[in-house]
C-alpha cells in the first residue's frame, strides 16, 4: 500500500508540475490541479498539504533537472564549449513543443512579489547558483587565457544570467529558436 | 456628464492597469480589479465589456509610456548613447520602488500561452517594434564607424532585446540594479 501510494506520488507530482509550468502559480486554480492530477480533494491536501507546498515541491521537482543543464558548466574543460553546450540545452528546453514555453521558475517568478516569500527565496537561490557556475567557468577560462584578461568576469556572468533569463521570455513569445543560436554564438565571439 | 465620465475613465484604467502590472493577467481576478478601480461590476462592463478586453486597453497604455523610453533609440545621435539612454531608463523603471518590477508586458507574457490570442499577437508587436529600434541605430553607428563594421547587427539587436526581457526578470528576483548598470556598461564597451 505504501509502495503504490509512493508511486502515485510521484506520477502527479509530475503532472502538477507541468501545469505549474503552463500556467503559473497564479495562474494555475485548485480545480485545475485535481483534475490534471486526477486525484480527490482529500488526497491532494492529505499528500501535498496545500497548493503552496505542492508548488515548492513541484519546483524542486523542475530544479533538479536545470541542475542537470548546469553540469555542463560545472564540468566544462573548455569555457567557451561549456558555455555553448549549456545554452545549447537551454534553448532547446525553452523552445521544445512537448513541453511548455519558457521556464518554470521564470513564468512563476513574474507573478510573485513577496521577496520574503518561500518561492521567491527559492528562485533567487536557483539563479544565484547558476549565476556562480557562470562565473566560476569564465574564472577558469581566464586562467587557461580562453577568455580575455581584461574582461570583468562578474559583469560578464551577469550578462549570461540574464540572457538566460531572457530566452525564457523571447521562447514565450513564440520567437524562432534559431535567432537564439546564433545570438549565442555571436556572444562566445565577443567573450 | 460625458466628460465627467471621460475623466474617470482613465483614473480607473490606470488603476487597472497598475493591478495587473503587478499580478499579470491571471493573477489578477475581477473581484481584485473592481476592488482596486472603486467601481461597480455593471460599470465596469459598460465602459471595459470584460477582463480580456481591459487588459488590452491597460497595456495599450502602458505601451504609451515604453514608446518614451524608445525615443533615445530612434532620436539617438550616437549608437552607443542612445543604447546607454535607453537602459538606463528601462533599469529605472523596471526596478523603481513606486511601481511594480518588471514590465507588464513580461509580466503577462509568461502565462499567455496562446499565441493567436490578441494579447500576445500585441506582446510580439511591442517586442518586434523595440528589436528594430535596436537594429536601425546599429546600422547608424556602423555606418558612422562607431560600431565595428564587422559585428552581426541583426545577432547584436536581438541580444539587446534578449538582455532587455531579462533585466525585467532580474528585477523581479529583486536583484541589485547596480549589477545590471553595470552590465550596460561592460555590453557598451563589446559593441
Amino acid at each position: 500500500m505504501a509502495r503504490t501510494k509512493e508511486f502515485d506520488r510521484a506520477q502527479v507530482l509530475h503532472k502538477a508540475m507541468l501545469l505549474f509550468w503552463e500556467k503559473g502559480y497564479d495562474g494555475t486554480s485548485m480545480a485545475d490541479l485535481l483534475e490534471t492530477m486526477g486525484i480527490s480533494r482529500s488526497s491532494m491536501y492529505e499528500t501535498f498539504t496545500d497548493k503552496h507546498s505542492l508548488y515548492l515541491e513541484a519546483a524542486q521537482l523542475y530544479r533538479r533537472t536545470s541542475q542537470e543543464k548546469r553540469k555542463f558548466l560545472l564540468e566544462a574543460e573548455s569555457a567557451k564549449e561549456g558555455i555553448r553546450q549549456y545554452f545549447e540545452r537551454h534553448i532547446d528546453g525553452s523552445f521544445r513543443e512537448d513541453t511548455p514555453m519558457g521556464c518554470l521558475v521564470t513564468n512563476t517568478i513574474v507573478n510573485v512579489d513577496s521577496p520574503g516569500d518561500e518561492i521567491n527565496v527559492l528562485m533567487r537561490a536557483h539563479f544565484d547558483e547558476l549565476r556562480v557556475a557562470f562565473l566560476e567557468l569564465l574564472r577558469r577560462g581566464q586562467e587557461s587565457g580562453e577568455i580575455a584578461a581584461d574582461r570583468n568576469v562578474e559583469d560578464l556572468a551577469y550578462m549570461l544570467l540574464t540572457i538566460n533569463h531572457g530566452i525564457n521570455v523571447a521562447a514565450k513569445l513564440n520567437n524562432s529558436r534559431e535567432r537564439a543560436e546564433s545570438m549565442i554564438e555571436m556572444v562566445l565571439g565577443m567573450l
